[in-house]
């Protein structure tokens, strides 16, 4: 059991985050709402701020040409490898303020501890703020760890938001090189593990009484747009049997959707967008946009939905008459976590005498794409409010917090590297 | 049948008409697209060329309070009871050149010909460009005719534009003042009949190889805003079976409205205008918005399809625990088009040796407020393309044109008042 100095200085840890998120929400791009996409000017706030914690906690910061936020907690020896944490700190629309950030702030508060005990640790910790992972601004994910695992796709680019600007100019703009994109991927032989702190964003851990739970793995996700073209038409004089409606396609293609993902535990499928561009009361719809997010723990099931709803789109298109555009955006195969770094988190657990919980997760993290360069784990965090979460009512306690901040400085504390550092 | 020199000039007039549709078709809000909506820049240029025309054309040209565009071209004596006719000159987003435009453009190119011959009637003629009538910047119809009719409902005068600003702040700074508004409704006393002319907007006619049809009665219409609020949750860990998912709400509404309206003669329901403000690909749908309209030329038929949909979506929120907000934009009873002026445009058409056809209409027209004033008919014209309409692909041929003149210049030269002028 941890000493009760230890304690009292822990409890300031949990204060210090709950303090450190507030200030960090400030910087958002709508007042009164958390929505901080990439690159922007609450975005660059939101950085500087993050470099400021990370610097005044005794770590070397710096930026990579992704606008990742990095800052390095040295060892006991110069260079030794890394442990890496850290989460994202861009945010969907209106959405939450611990969501990603938390992952971030937490690492900062309690390596500000250890620099105040002047502690280090055979190996040296690495604190990323991932600068885009939600893909709200150009619709593409992961952005900032993919750039860390070097798997960074290079033709999402081009892509543009919606005022036409495309991702390459926006980076340029904010003074970052696209082209050097390949140098900021990891070293594999730098880096020790990835470790990933995040609010749950679902009711389990809430229902259950538990502070934290420990992620077996990251489900699957496939993500679509579609556009779909009928022909638009007077909603007076155009009768019912001769319409190409495409938005009752894509109403018809969304309930198909929540129908067959519904009943099989671990699915998920959501239409997220759904717009009638330039929809009018008295016209018929010809045009129409909408989404699909479907997501399992089991690839096969994932799979298996993906399918089946493809090949209703296309019955439902057919008989409609209506054109489908229809556009993968997102392919990700489900990401177990290292069992000897769930092990590592469950003796932690076990040692603050907390109870365990093994659960997956629903939805995707950075440490998906950062497992191309390492093994990773994660640990989730209780959120209130039945576990909503993009959504201003997410929340979570400065308790949880400290809970958190105890289980990762446990932890970091007595971290095995599964090869002994030097080795 | 009409002289040889009588045939030539309708020539010049059918020509003219579509010569005319294109000029007009220049005043639009967006290059390359017929947009052209209440009190924008596009649509006091095109009020202008209509004067202008007006005026060319032999009449005295003023605009009322709701800034419609009246000339009026005298009788025989001065200040004789006028045939009204008339139709819309701003449109939908992206729709055609023809709807509305052509029942202005129209009878100013009849009148053009009488004043070039020096041709004047018992009764006076008023040409009324209504400025108002698709409801597309300010989700309020009829706004022109309406306020010739007497009937303007002021209230609307408070509704905001997508840009904030409201009904009446826009008219003051165009110069129109919204308080003089009563005093654009017409005398009865001073009015005989309104007729007008319209593009069919439907495929009836195309399919039966006619250019004109006599419409019989103006189709009732029911319009809804609604606004679904269930709850926004993370796309991967919100489990389907507790989801408030406020755009699939809005799905199973729309396909309710589908399968209800269809099977029963002249009765149509439609979803125009579908939407999930700031939806994101990863965020469970918290806020849909949608709008309603179902139109039917029996009241009967169309009341209890409203009251069956009604019925339905309370139903289908109350299972999904999702709040709807709806508020009822639009309620038109069926208009009956006016069996003595019906019969005149028969004795026209008949004169001229073409089929008669009556037939409904689904749309709304400006006829429909003006009933309310005086009696009323219409006059439909050929569309090509399937009937298409409300879309860039609307159109006619200038023979068509060239007939519709015919039946309008014969229907007034041989116009008889219910009661005779001076009665």
């Amino acid at each position: 059991m941890i000493s009760g100095t230890e304690t009292a200085a822990q409890a300031d840890v949990g204060v210090t985050i709950m303090r450190h998120a507030q200030q960090l929400a400030q910087h958002t791009e709508a007042p009164g709402m958390m929505t901080r996409t990439y690159l922007t000017e609450a975005h660059h706030g939101a950085a500087a701020l993050l470099a400021q914690w990370m610097t005044d906690a005794g770590m070397s910061v710096r930026r990579d040409a992704a606008g990742n936020v990095i800052g390095r907690y040295e060892g006991l020896t110069p260079n030794a490898p890394a442990l890496l944490t850290g989460s994202h700190f861009d945010t969907v629309r209106n959405g939450g303020i611990y969501d990603g950030n938390l992952g971030i702030i937490l690492p900062i508060a309690c390596i500000a501890r250890w620099h105040r005990e002047g502690r280090r640790f055979p190996h040296a910790i690495e604190v990323i703020g991932f600068a885009e992972e939600e893909g709200v601004r150009f619709k593409a994910t992961l952005l900032g760890s993919r750039a860390i695992a070097g798997t960074f796709d290079v033709s999402v680019l081009e892509r543009r938001d919606d005022a036409g600007i495309s991702m390459r100019e926006t980076m340029a703009a904010a003074g970052f090189d696209a082209d050097a994109l390949p140098a900021a991927a990891h070293r594999r032989d730098a880096v020790l593990a990835f470790i990933e702190v995040h609010i749950e964003q679902g009711p389990v851990l809430l229902d259950e009484g538990l502070a934290v739970g420990v992620v077996t793995a990251i489900s699957g996700a496939s993500r679509f747009m579609v556009r779909a073209t009928g022909l638009a038409g007077h909603a007076g004089t155009v009768p019912m049997g001769l319409r190409r409606d495409a938005a009752m396609t894509a109403a018809e293609i969304g309930l198909f959707i929540e129908r067959r993902c519904s009943g099989t535990p671990g699915l998920v499928g959501t239409v997220g967008v759904l717009e009638v561009p330039n929809g009018a009361a008295n016209v018929v719809p010809g045009n129409a946009v909408f989404t699909i997010d479907i997501r399992a723990e089991q690839d096969p099931v994932r799979l298996s939905a993906v399918g089946d709803v493809l090949k209703e789109m296309h019955a439902i298109a057919a008989r409609r008459n209506v054109q489908l555009d229809i556009n993968q955006t997102h392919d990700a195969a489900s990401v177990p976590c290292a069992p000897w770094l769930q092990a590592q988190f469950a003796d932690a657990i076990g040692a603050l005498g907390m109870p365990l919980r093994h659960l997956p997760s629903g939805a995707g993290h950075d440490a998906m794409a950062v497992a191309a360069l390492t093994d990773v784990a994660m640990l989730f965090v209780r959120c209130g409010n039945g576990g909503i979460s993009h959504h201003p009512d997410e929340t979570m306690t400065a308790g949880d917090a400290q809970a958190a901040a105890d289980v990762f400085s446990r932890f970091v504390e007595h971290f095995q590297p599964q090869k002994p550092v030097g080795a």
